[in-house]
């Protein structure tokens, strides 16, 4: 399509909207995430001369003149960004990213931005449902061995950090966002050692302050019985298998009883949302939990239906609108703003979706410019900032506008000059297609 | 662990085995990916003086003494692998990869191992369950901007082309891989041209071999009346909404009738296997698939059971077994050889799981020795390669053991030497936890 836009000489400013075409069943909101590795990639995006010569050489551009693969080698990103931050509730169809720039550049960026944004996008929406469901214990990532690779692994410990979570066991990922990481053994220590009490004692001999014993290798209960005996003083102790309710309770049993109330109870295995939530609801006496690969693929919705969609040209002077559509997938033209209403008492009650240029008093406009000319009009806010942004504004929706089993979705309107003007694109778009103001 | 195993200078050489704990219900086989990855991470794993730093001043490492960070500065991979060639079916509890090295080597790569072949294995999984579906057909991956991330999304288009697709629209993996790319335009392309018509034809000229049309924009047959009339000769047609089976055999028709036979008709929008077997069944017009999000995130089965468990510890002469018995995980200990069985007519009729010493006679061994000393053995197979292995071992699985729909399961057997010692390390690993021979 670039070299296509190059050679008819067809290059005016467009705008595109990335947004999410309908929430999956098991979602009732989403938390925006992803922006700041759009934002590393726009402001580095460029082609190597290796690249653009395969590209030469590829048969595709038989017929496409020198000057396209000039124009590449020296191709950056010179357009402007408005986005949705990090850590905010959306909704299907509201805008999370705004580009407007030179057609073939906002164009080449679609595949990195769409699956950069709605990937994290994913992970931090399914961390926000279990760290939910955890009523205030400690959530730790544990999913990186079954992420689909080791760079989405990375990623995913970053979107689940930033809804909300203690940390992460991928230890990249604690080198490269500065995520805490906490480990724990595998059953591979205890089964390797001479003894499962020898690999307990060397353990807690190396980490007397962070130590974490798995004790499910043989017997969970006969191993904390060893520990006691033995005089070790673990921080923790992991349940990774077996009933988890009557383990967890034998366990802190067995412990408060030696005096080591200060000993926590971590478990893992296979949990999610719906798993924690019946734990917590049937009196497991769990202090933490690991959430490995529900969470790192969130697997009962592992692709969220997000687009990048054209709403925008301008060539000189001239504007023009554009949506699409064909069956089911309409959309609605024109950039755009959020706005989020909140009533008295604080809790957010709808939103609106209006054009951009629209003004709307005592309301947040969620959509604020990140970029321009290519670059960051602000230093990006930390990963602890984003995570306090999450709370503030998660516990703000409505209890019954986060809950599956609730009926009622939270409302997002449409303003009337939206609505006007998609009647004005769709009534002009047959057989014109397009329409100019 | 490392740490710990590193402090009390427990260094024996250690065997782990990756393998798949259970198939999803979705899946009837595997097929495996992902090791040259694999190797190639191998081969040059090391840690960074940052990274190195980053750990040293890491809370946890308190206690740790300066001198596992000298080894760390150190470490390289130094073991001796074995595999399953990729492009192999395999089956649940028959090891992919088996790893033998010094202890703590064979302990920091399994989280990289894991996660690098099982995503690999379940998008090959995936594509090999498409391909079988299209029935000769042409299947294009399109999924790049549904993946986990754009890392993601290039090796899924790799799993994906080896398991038989045609190509891939994902440039960077054509560019990484000599994956063949074939793409088509996007609705934008058509929304930003100042019309259809004018956007067809400015395609064509710049791609007259290679142009396939996106038609669905606004009206699809009014689209292909246009492209008609005005003498255009694209390649290809692509529908992407509406009812496939009426659009494409209307199109067909109208194609032919222009003399226009040698068009061929592609169809993508949501595609996966389920659906593109009900196309062909009710005769759509159909010469190829683009399959995205389905494909990309293997969205039925996002994940799969992998593990990498503890078989064997060798320290000097003294070699011992392990397993786990926890609660349904299960495994066999000391290291193995999967053989594969076929009968007279050259149909696989079963798998025979057995030690690693065992022989049998006129069976296929199907792990081989790929990495001696930390190098590979021998030079990888090229992707065209891999193919055609996968070609040729998938159509010698009987149909029966492939269709999700039979309740006939491919038989995999695990020899009496092995049995024999599962049970010799059970009786003995409580409460020693372990036995020698």
């Amino acid at each position: 399509m670039a070299a296509a836009f190059f050679e008819s000489r067809f290059q005016p400013v467009a705008s595109f909207e990335l947004f999410v075409r309908h929430l999956p069943p098991e979602r009732r909101y989403l938390i925006a995430a992803g922006l700041e590795q759009a934002l590393d990639f726009l402001e580095s995006v460029c082609l190597s001369p290796e690249e653009i010569d395969f590209l030469r050489a590829h048969p595709s551009f038989k017929h496409v003149g020198p000057a396209f693969f000039d124009y590449l080698a020296s191709l950056r990103f010179t357009g402007e960004v408005w986005a949705v931050p990090e850590g905010t509730p959306v909704f299907a169809l509201e805008p999370l990213l705004r580009i407007t720039a030179p057609i073939i550049e906002a164009q080449l960026v679609e595949t990195f931005l769409l699956t950069t944004i709605t990937f994290q996008t994913s992970i931090a929406s399914k961390a926000a449902r279990i760290v939910d469901a955890a009523q205030g214990r400690d959530v730790v990532e544990f999913g990186a061995r079954r992420a689909h690779g080791p760079e989405a692994g990375v990623l995913a410990a970053r979107a689940a950090y930033l809804s909300g979570l203690a940390g992460t066991s991928n230890v990249e990922a604690g080198f490269r966002f500065a995520i805490p990481t906490l480990g724990t053994m595998a059953h591979s220590f205890v089964m390797a050692m001479p003894d499962e009490l020898e690999a307990f004692r060397r353990y807690c001999q190396v980490f007397p302050e962070t130590s974490v014993l798995l004790v499910d290798t043989y017997d969970t209960l006969a191993a904390v019985d060893k520990i006691i005996a033995a005089g070790l003083k673990p921080q923790g102790i992991r349940l990774d298998s077996g009933d988890l309710v009557e383990l967890s309770r034998a366990v802190r049993n067995k412990l408060d009883r030696a005096g080591l109330s200060s000993t926590r109870i971590f478990a893992s295995g296979d949990l999610d949302e719906t798993k924690i939530a019946s734990l917590i609801r049937k009196g497991a006496a769990i202090d933490a939990f690991g959430v490995g690969t529900a969470l790192a693929t969130s697997s009962d919705a592992p692709a969220l239906s997000g687009v990048y969609k054209l709403v925008e040209v301008k060539e000189g002077s001239q504007k023009s609108y554009h949506a699409k559509f064909s069956q089911d997938k309409m959309n609605y033209p024109g950039t755009k703003q959020i706005f989020r209403f909140a009533n008295a008492g604080g809790h957010y009650s709808h939103d609106l979706v209006a054009c951009a240029g629209e003004k709307c008093p005592d309301t947040e406009p969620l959509l604020t410019c990140v970029m321009k000319d290519g670059r960051r009009t602000d230093r990006s806010p930390t990963l602890p900032q984003i995570q306090n942004r999450f709370r503030q504004q998660l516990q703000r929706i409505p209890e019954r506008y986060r809950d599956l089993s609730s009926a009622d979705t939270y409302p997002v309107q449409f303003s009337g000059e939206l609505k006007r003007l998609l009647e004005r694109v769709r009534s002009q778009v047959m057989p014109e297609e397009r329409v100019t103001r």
